[in-house]
């Protein structure tokens, strides 16, 4: 491979010669093989605006020249586009301030830029200095969280959330179809009074309104922003006014009401909105989880299960059963969510352990949030597409159980007591009859107050 | 031990004499000697209120009498003053819906009415009947999450709540205190830029203020009431307008803005309010885990730790080393806390567990919901009153390592470049001399210079 | 409250004057007012058999007086007898080291022994020092430890393990009793090829088998003891040969095979042994989750569920639903899985937050231990005898499901290969016809080929 | 693209001309259209050795020709060597079987035999059918949950283990060559009596010895083989003597003592010993982060902290603060072990929720356990070799903190009692004198007696 020398403080490093970073990237890829995964796209890319923010506002402040503020942005731009996506090598497992993605961004933009304006990598000095230039009125330490919150809450307002509401649409309008489609309840797994299908989807629906709620609370605090802080979030280096501009800018940049934090000591120090936020998503992966498993449980079959629903068959089921069917979205869709409960606990350890000034966990939390609300997102729009649309009531399974439960000796309580109509649902089960059959032979009922007591359709409460 | 027999559908039991309880407690609690964790008395309290609220509206509905519920009423208002908290004997490792509890309340009040009405516990006929008149209009499945809401949202907003805004007074005052007090910043637990021992409380405090309103997020949530949906949602055998009647009597009651649920079906079979609630708890473990290991490194020492804040000695120490003074209101608070997330992990599996029309992990759930309010109420006003407010500066450590600092250096980026800065510090760390000797032997600025540009008092931010 | 005056290194302080405890419990119960769990009697008991053995061995060592060590002794019998349970007044939320429970035994040995000597509470001077005489050659940070190990130890050998090994040997007769039942098999929730419910419960117990070897992996890291290591692992204060005396006393005194630890640093700075011992706990949590989730869905209906067994009825199922039973077992027993799943996290807590020399989530950690150890033992207990026990076949609905099944078709793929099985199999679900007549229409195979190779009682693998 | 048609049991399909995958993996790869992360490397060779061992054994049953096993024994061969790494693109989250990841081995292995054997992907007819040769004696829900076994076996054997015991090296010699460098102990993050800096770092080896040990224990569940097992764990479909000769085929391959499960139906329908051994993964992720968090904080300073010890400075630790060095490799290894401790609770819930004859977690928990095995070994390499290996002790700050503590006193107890010893400890804080001065001006012991019993090296238990 082809290499360059690039140094910083610490010296001489030999670095790929056909790429943008320089020393610190390089140190850092070099000192961290650790697993595989990278440092999110979604990460960059919100530096890419920041970046591109703070050099506005530096201009603004006169404490930086208007050309090297339009090398920045266009760099940004580019980056923003993805055009330079393998100019970012490192993974997360790496200084848990962020500090060497922060500066492979700053190296980046100074190198792309120093080449954008007709200079060579090999030259000794550049136009732009990737700290003194670029990073100006910055640090790692409030520009990582920066990025953090511009990428969590972008995450969440562009994919998940419309996700989950497309789940939730296609649930109402399934639960609309069938609102009369009168079947067993089950309360404990064991048959109970009647729902209809349409009810037990609406409950569904109601989750995940719910959810989408509870997500939508925390957007109020992942729209703080730590930029402006600095170091320590003292601010030191940054010029007056410059938190609420730089926010101001990321906001106008983004579309999004983005606002300078109230402490900068907690933005540096601590991810809670991040901890509080994902505490909404893993409240989710839950509802999920529950909706999930009934409806894999409702479609199983097709001969000796519950079978009550039909999903769609996507494929074959089985390398030995020929012509199995499985619930196989429902699988994915619950194999992600424990995932995302799994992640909410290592955000949590992460977000406990900061120390004094700054949290040192911020790599690895974004990229759980980033994993989790990916994962809602992505696992909600196939389970919308290849099954929940697909959904349809068995309607003679459904008919044949709800003739033959026992509970809809419910209705009986308020006529007869319920002491009395344990005794007939209890002698029918031991007798293998009807409650019908059982309620006469006891003598408590005659058969037409049976027939006008006893109506699955009454016991709706609709 | 003298016993009297009670019956129900399954058969008679022997139960002692002089308890309240009849048949399906006792039941209960023969079946189930699981642990030692009872039910806790706040949802029998919640029960106690949602009982009398039920019988009212069933009286108004004309379904009975008033003499049974002003019977019904009597009793509950014995059992919310705790005068019958000997009557509950079940533990939390029961049915997975509460159902014995329910009944228990349900007996207690059936039986005790007939005995302040004058009858005797031992008579076959009991004035109230413990399903037909006590549960009137109710199940257990719609009971139970009743009880779990008004229970969980009462002990937020009366203990958890106040609780931390105690703390976050605390901090407020000792931050506003000791605004001015400059000391060394530490990130990565390495030293760093001044910050004032102000702004780093301002910061814990910034944290609570954000995890009680994180808690508030939730209430909404947990304010709709399951009551009215009855066995499995659709409310069987409730008179019209049930739901919203009962809700309003038990928002009279309690003073708090219940609302009957909006969704009856996930009312019962979810309790997402629960796990979203509880997310926001451990939210505020995680803040007061920061917080806590925070001021315990901060007063380490006394004199070969940190040793910047002096908290007071509540205990000796040590039982082996003489003089020893710990920080363990800290220890209790961060033992505490890892409980609360210990617990979000079992709300989220019994969460996610719910089949069909009802989850069954009910009783698990409220009993680490409300272990984990608690906890979090009284391990923050024990850590205030016996830590917090007791925290003072010390004075000559927090001079001694500010003047040491070598960070004061960053001050010189927006002078002389980062780089120049760097080789500053990097020289003074490898001689063992001060910042400024350094600064003066690489010629990169004058006395004067260095005086005027790095003054610890100049790089707060303020 | 009558009280008498004890005084400490930090003062005096009124104690109650009928309690053995002196000034340092005094102010532990007034400091930390937290909670309600009281530091589980189990950690005092194996205090009682520690401060024993330290003492014997001190006498051997000569530095402390017969008279004093059997005076010590008859205090520790008493503890150990439950005789003074009500001397312990502390909770779980204290300091992180345990050091004031240590005291309080220290104290209550103390006190007692003085006055069974014949001395009075309110004297002056006593005959024995809680620190120099009842705590010699220890520290709260090698004697808690020690506490834990022994508490944890016994609990798992003498009724965690016990309590699995009664399960699974139920699991194993039941197995054998129901070996040639054969019934439908699911996988993915869905009919599958035919297994005997034998071979069903076979699986079951061989999880428990395999949970219990777990344990005792666990066991050999648990029998390691703190003891000798005093305040921070060196053995200060401690006579020659200590450690393995001490450790030897114990093994004595409880029948069990504690030795020292290998090194005392790790003893006192983490407790490994604890994580990983109730790594192998939650391991047995998930097992028992899918035993008692398969078991209830086994038995769900009575009409419209799974229906293949019949459990125990063992109280009424419902407040309203009148003659519903409900699998309570399994719901109290996945409840208490669910809460173990919760205490590891904590746990892991606890455990990853030593500091230097001494982590100080002491208390914290072994509540959580035992309190696992405790649910599982009981609730395996309470499922085994009214549960487990009862388990029988329900040999119609076994038979009608096997008939029904698809999935026999599997047999045919040796015969005619997958597609043309799977063409099958498809066919008769398309027209809801059985296999047999599918496959003859489709001419793939003669009735007679059918009938012999369609045979569940040859697709079992026995 | 280009494409060429496939077809399964559902129909047709259009796949990449130039990959050998078929209709199966096809569909897959369109329906679960979720995440990033693709089914790990590491089971599609397992794959390849197990459906290599299956293919012999086949043969030698006689139901398999040899000329078929020898082409799937070379592709076998091509897909372990990873020449064939670009013929898997399916992601972890799909069915919960993996079994369209056995299908894509099954698939490519078929067609890429049938080029190898001179036939063309477009042949209506393939020498190899994917189900009835190569997936012969075999069904997904055995050879997933093997190839799972396998993989994870051989990445604890071949890499996590080994990287523990490097570190655990490191820390031994380190151990040795300081061991009698004097240093002050800390309890409760307070000073407290001496340690040598080589006892500490004992600990810590001690630690990962035990976690070592704790891994080890569970390689034997891990080494069981699900294979032979087939649908439901009858072994359907398979000749006699398969499993055991299967297993034995793949120890032979592989090197390592795979066996044969002794529970089928456990072995498809749960996987507790995935739980099990990432049980013992968590454990020692709880080890890393109490010995990473304890060399970071007596790492931390320069000036301002405890800095007892000196790391290597590897890169620029700010891109705001010049010349600050951080312990970064520290903080990757805590985020690693925060995110096995998030892993865990993932596999928990995975590993508890199957049902019935089958656990469909299974991709979920494999790709879990690897990511945790791979990061502990990634990481404890990165810190030995950037930061164990080059630990220092910082010997000035260490004597000076040594000869300021108070803590010295303990050694006092058993010359004057500690009550005594705890008022000389309470003076000199409160004065802010030496030890000596106070013990002196108290007239407890004499100037010689002071000299003669308070000395650190004493006190070290050695």
């Amino acid at each position: 491979m082809k290499t360059r020398i690039e140094k910083d403080s610490i010296g001489k490093i030999e670095v790929p010669a056909d790429k943008y970073w320089a020393a610190q990237t390089q140190r850092s890829s070099e000192n961290f093989k650790i697993g595989g995964q990278h440092m999110p796209l979604e990460v960059i890319k919100a530096f890419s605006i920041l970046k591109r923010a703070a050099a506005a506002v530096n201009v603004d402040a006169g404490i930086l020249p208007k050309e090297k503020a339009d090398l920045i942005a266009t760099v940004c731009d580019e980056i923003h586009s993805g055009k330079l996506d393998d100019q970012f090598p490192l993974v997360v497992w790496q200084t848990g301030s962020g500090t060497q993605s922060n500066m492979n961004v700053n190296e980046v933009i100074a190198n792309r830029g120093h080449v954008i304006q007709g200079g060579k990598l090999e030259d000794a000095e550049k136009f732009l200095h990737p700290n003194d230039d670029v990073n100006k009125s910055q640090s790692s330490n409030d520009t990582f969280p920066t990025a953090m919150h511009i990428a969590a809450y972008s995450k969440l307002v562009d994919e998940t959330i419309p996700a989950l509401e497309t789940l939730a649409n296609t649930l109402h309008s399934k639960s609309q179809e069938f609102m009369d489609v009168v079947k067993i309840g089950r309360t404990h797994f064991m048959d109970a009074t009647p729902v209809t299908l349409g009810q037990e989807l609406s409950g569904y629906e109601s989750q995940l309104r719910h959810g989408i709620k509870a997500i939508k609370n925390t957007l109020a605090h992942l729209s703080e922003l730590a930029l402006g802080g600095t170091a320590v979030g003292t601010g030191l280096n940054t010029p007056p006014g410059y938190s609420e501009n730089v926010a101001a800018k990321i906001a106008e940049l983004t579309g999004k009401p983005f606002v300078t934090a109230g402490n900068k000591f907690e933005a540096l120090a601590a991810h809670d909105a991040i901890v509080e936020s994902h505490g909404a998503l893993k409240t989710v992966a839950v509802s999920l989880m529950k909706i999930a498993n009934d409806i894999r449980m409702l479609a199983s079959g097709p001969r000796c299960g519950i079978g009550e629903i039909i999903i769609p068959a996507n494929e074959p089921g089985s390398s030995i059963m020929p012509g199995k069917v499985n619930p196989t979205q429902a699988e994915a869709l619950t194999m992600a969510m424990a995932q995302v409960m799994g992640n909410d606990v290592a955000i949590n350890i992460g977000g406990m352990t900061g120390h004094f000034e700054l949290n040192v966990f911020k790599p690895m939390m974004i990229f759980n949030f980033l994993t989790s609300a990916q994962l809602i997102a992505d696992s909600c729009l196939s389970f919308n597409e290849n099954c929940a649309k697909g959904i349809e009531p068995a309607y003679d399974q459904i008919k044949e159980n709800l003739n033959n439960s026992l509970m809809l000796v419910t209705a009986l309580n308020t006529k007869i007591g319920y002491d009395k109509a344990a005794e007939i649902a209890k002698k029918a089960y031991k007798e293998g009859t009807t409650l019908k059959a059982a309620a006469l032979a006891l003598n408590y009922l005659t058969s037409d107050e049976f027939d006008k007591w006893v109506d699955p359709a009454l016991m709706l409460g609709r």
